[in-house]
């Protein structure tokens, strides 16, 4: 379509931006540079009256998407001024304002403030410092030397508490502490009984109650890091490299990465880390790149645990609105979570105080050549010859890792030369425990609400929703949402020796309650497709959603935690695109009421046939913790596969030329 | 426990077999070697009357398994006699004979007659010389003369009958024939409306009929040969390699392979094909090898189209039984089907007339590494402090690729040094079509049963249902199946702010049929543990099922290929070992109605709580074709993972040594 092969262009004038503030030479979407933040910083703060500045706090600091329509035409006349830049997000005075401001213009298009239920995203500075205000509170002290604790041992880490019904007017959060004695394993020794509550903006303890005493678990073993590993050791892993002689098979200009037959915008979101972008893919019989998805990227992440205690109920995250995937991501580590072939990006976040931190290697960029097969087939049963075609896998992967507090996201984009675009998630990090008497499971006699995975520690049961929006565009804007509904038939009329076969009934969701789908309950394919463009045979351009193993919410629709996280009933939703639209669970979640979740929204029912639509799916996993997940789980993943269904003629790999063998003199084996 | 120890001192006795018909020295678990095929076919052959041996011919040749407690007995005694070796299926005058034969004596231990209904695995020479008969046949030439075809272009294939309630007592099978003309890609070309039946043992074609006409499709664009295609061409893969400067982490002896914390078993099999047997994983808290699976291993493979017209009603395969993965095996081709750090081992069968036939490259064993992460975690939350510990994940792949046709299946078992078997299918190769005068879905009123893929070309819907048999022995013999079952508890007293909540209400599965499972249903995790063993904590050493997407048949259960078929029902089945209960479609499958299948064993709702059960889990694909799968399809895949649950007391990688990096000299990038 014609702002794919556009794009190129734009591609290419943004390769050598050098002036991020001269905007129209950058790509529009590209992420805020340090420069913008800082500017950003700077034009927010003179709108303030300097005398009290003190009170004023960054929460988000972004990009301003541009409304679809209006990047769409600029992507098709690119000599216009594109569309204004930043969104900020501040608390003053108590008080949140969304600011919109033109940054070639150094001028702030809007200052509204937001006066409905919820906060912001929570931010860094303000955490640690609430963190560090136990320690030198005096009933705190007293607490911890009643237990015979040690106190310069002690770390207490924040928790959103969530809404149960009633409204707090004030920004507050729960602390948790924990006693490391000897490790730095602080997830795994909590001190049970505490609770404490801190008022963010007045930056003090406003509840504080030590109910009971439980003895905080045994420390030894919980330490993960290799210097502090005893005998007997795992198992040694062998040396091994992937070898390029030609490089990398792809190439970043910017924001933009070509590879193979793909081309992509990648950008940094403090809120939701990775966003890719305008994904198109190269058609080699029509000659042109061909749109997939104009966005994509996780929405929102929803962790309900499953302990109904005082102490524990109020665990229901919501990790992208709460707390930032963006603002929790990690360095990656060379070798560790990328391989020797992968390419790193930086990324800038705005502080707390609005000036910019930049997050090393926040991406890692790789060609996985995991020894799988593309396509093949051996010949048998033509004589006298023998015919095997076989082609190696390749793909590319996007990583990036975002760890909150205890759990580590591994956020994995894959694409394939086939069309294919995987969307992977690991699970890995710490478990959320609690502490207990308990140190054999025969003396458990009520319901723990967990596994006993060490003598006085309960792994608690949890779920891990992790909801991605995918506004997709097959080959153009408008797109419908197909079932193709699998029906048993029955064959009564003797026509045949069969008594029954399957066969497709398709049915085209006309409006957002016919896309709510949760999965295992019928067998369908789910297609996008392009209803105004159809393949030489006749079939409509389309996307399949193949989905991996289903879970959904298992809580009550009128429990609190479900009314706020809502979107977790079904695992797929279908919406027309809508601007304001991007956070499933709402754009200020702290403390939300659930009133603007991707579960409202839809219910105006809207009309989604041969529309701009967003699709948003979402990743299920049950957690029932086991003794493997301690002290640090081994990678859980889950995911989901977009795959060309009648998107192209025939495949898109017949004609891919594989690779020769790469060969190399002998080298040192032990440098 | 005891066999895991004593197997290792078996498998250092069997490294350096020479003689394999002295057994005594080889593992009772391997394959007929090529010495011990051809000293079964001579001791068959002598034990008929030399006259007729013309019409003596093998359908399966392989290991006599022994039964379980025989085998464990011998591991813990390996100086005995091992249990005879070979099992003989052969076909002579039209009868079935079962031989088990002591090779050690040279002497036939049992010649058993079946009677019963279903016929053996069909041969490969019988179905060449049957797939011949047509061009010679006159009315077969006059059919293809009528449609102006080629006859030097065409190539028949042959195509089992099924069962559809009336009894053919003849060994027949179904050709349809293709015209290539200038391609190699025959299943593209089918020619409509010739019926042809050829019975195998009179080897005549006994039913003709040439009913209509309809055009073959155009060949265009189906060759996928490299050297057939033309420009423009995909795109490029760039060279990669895995280096690896101190070789492979595993090591093969005779049949063994040891890899990191992980020991096992692997054999060839003739109807199979890959069995992995008595895999261990070493526990370094233990200082012992720990079982996990006695013996696991495609049982069978059910396929059936859903084209109910007489042409095609018949399509419901049973590829395993009736073709044989084994004898079905492609010889794997380096840097394509596997990688460079691969390592290949070749397998044997027996020829139709006995005599040993070599498949080279039949497995490849590599280790993956994909840039997946084992596990990490990142610490923000100590002041002052910055953790980060990640380390790369690695696994083991033993694969085998079964081309039964058309369709070319990749089955991958995967090692992980957590504990963790992934085993997973890869769906290539072409589809199954037929020819239509339809060259655009406009034109289409009614239902063809499957895609309009190109011009008069359809593919056929259709099901892909693969059968694993997994006998677990979870750290023992006596294990038992536990549904997790995740239910929702309602809170009314208010003893909290919360609603609801989900927790875990254990359920042990007594008898067989309280563990038959379709998934999807209701949210549960399944484990197989052993009751008789707890953790330090009290949890049972366990394994969880992590099924994939779900998907079960869709046939009436009274029609006559769901009565064969009718372990697709569900995806989970547990029963009790027993040796004769192996082929999930029953021995004889060709022809078989349905009596000998793993839904009829279970009805006898045996116990299997505590007892030596075995696991059976269904893979199944529901497969609409589309355009992406012409002309050879990119990989499909699927697949489940067996994960420990509360088998170690922690995570077992936690200790594992990470590499060091890899350093090479600049080599020439352009050899």
């Amino acid at each position: 379509m014609a702002w794919a092969s556009k794009l190129l262009f734009i591609f290419f004038l943004s390769i050598f931006t050098i002036d991020p503030i001269s905007s129209y030479k950058q790509h529009p979407l590209d992420p805020l540079s340090p420069e913008e933040l800082n500017l950003t910083q700077t034009i927010v703060k003179d709108s303030f009256p300097s005398s009290n500045n003190t009170t004023l706090t960054f929460h988000y600091v972004g990009l301003d998407e541009p409304d679809k329509p209006v990047l769409l035409s600029w992507l098709s006349k690119p000599t216009n001024k594109p569309p204004p830049r930043a969104l900020a997000i501040t608390r003053f005075n108590k008080q949140t304002h969304e600011f919109i401001i033109d940054l070639a213009n150094r001028s702030i298009i809007s200052n509204h403030v937001y006066a409905g239920y919820g906060y912001p995203t929570l931010g860094i500075d303000e955490q640690t410092e609430a963190m560090q205000l136990p320690l030198k509170y005096d009933p705190f002290i007293g607490s911890i030397r009643k237990r015979g604790l040690n106190l310069s041992a002690i770390v207490c880490s924040s928790f959103t508490v969530g809404w149960f019904g009633r409204a707090r007017n004030r920004r507050v959060v729960k602390l948790q502490c924990f006693h490391m004695n000897d490790t730095v394993n602080l997830y795994l020794l909590p001190i049970e009984g505490i609770q404490i509550i801190v008022d963010l903006e007045e930056m003090k303890i406003v509840e504080y109650n030590d109910s009971f005493k439980v003895p905080v678990p045994n420390s030894e073993g919980t330490d993960y890091r290799l210097s502090k590993q005893k005998p007997p050791f795992g198992p040694r892993i062998n040396r091994a490299a992937i070898m390029q002689p030609d490089g990398p098979g792809f190439h970043i200009d910017g924001h933009t990465i070509r590879w193979m037959n793909w081309v992509f915008h990648l950008s940094f979101d403090a809120r939701v880390g990775p966003m890719i972008s305008l994904a198109s893919i190269y058609d080699s019989e029509k000659h042109k790149y061909r749109s997939v998805l104009y966005r994509g990227h996780i929405s929102e992440l929803f962790g309900p645990y499953q302990d109904p205690t005082e102490e524990y109920y109020f665990n229901t995250f919501f990790d992208c609105g709460e707390f930032g995937f963006g603002l929790s991501a990690a360095s990656l580590v060379p070798l560790a979570d990328c391989p020797n072939n992968a390419v790193f990006m930086d990324g800038y976040y705005a502080g707390q105080n609005g000036i910019p931190v930049k997050v090393s290697n926040v991406f890692c960029i790789f060609e996985r050549h995991a020894g799988d097969i593309m396509w093949r087939h051996t010949e048998f049963d033509i004589p006298d010859v023998s015919i095997t075609e076989a082609r190696p896998e390749v793909s590319l992967v996007v990583r990036m890792v975002a760890t909150i507090g205890n759990y580590d996201h591994i956020l994995d984009w894959e694409f394939k030369p086939s069309g294919s675009i995987n969307i992977q998630v690991g699970l890995s990090g710490i478990l959320e425990v609690k502490a207990a008497t308990y140190t054999h499971s025969d003396q458990i006699k009520e319901d723990v609400y967990g596994t006993l995975l060490a003598e006085n520690t309960i792994g608690l049961y949890h779920d891990h929703f992790l909801t991605y929006r995918l506004d997709v565009d097959i080959d153009g804007v408008d797109n419908s949402f197909i079932k193709h509904n699998l029906i048993t038939k029955t064959v009564t009329d003797n026509s045949t020796a069969r008594k029954s076969y399957w066969t497709v009934v398709s049915e085209t969701a006309k409006t957002e309650s016919e896309a709510k789908i949760r999965l295992g309950l019928k067998p369908a394919e789910l297609v996008i497709v392009n209803p105004n463009k159809k393949t030489r045979p006749g079939n409509s351009y389309g996307y399949r959603l193949m989905p991996g193993p289903e879970a959904h919410s298992l809580l009550l629709e009128d429990d609190y935690p479900q009314i706020r996280g809502a979107f977790t009933k079904y695992n797929v939703w279908v919406t027309p695109y809508n601007k304001s639209e991007k956070w499933a669970g709402g754009r200020y979640v702290d403390q939300s009421h659930g009133q603007d979740t991707l579960a409202v929204w839809s219910l105006r029912n809207r009309e989604i046939d041969n529309k701009d639509i967003v699709l948003w799916y979402v990743i299920g996993i049950h957690h029932v913790p086991c003794q493997e997940d301690f002290p640090v789980m081994p990678t859980l993943s889950s995911g989901f596969e977009l795959r060309p269904t009648n998107f192209f003629e025939r495949s898109a790999v017949l004609k891919v030329i594989p690779p020769k063998p790469v060969i190399w003199p002998n080298y040192n084996a032990s440098p």
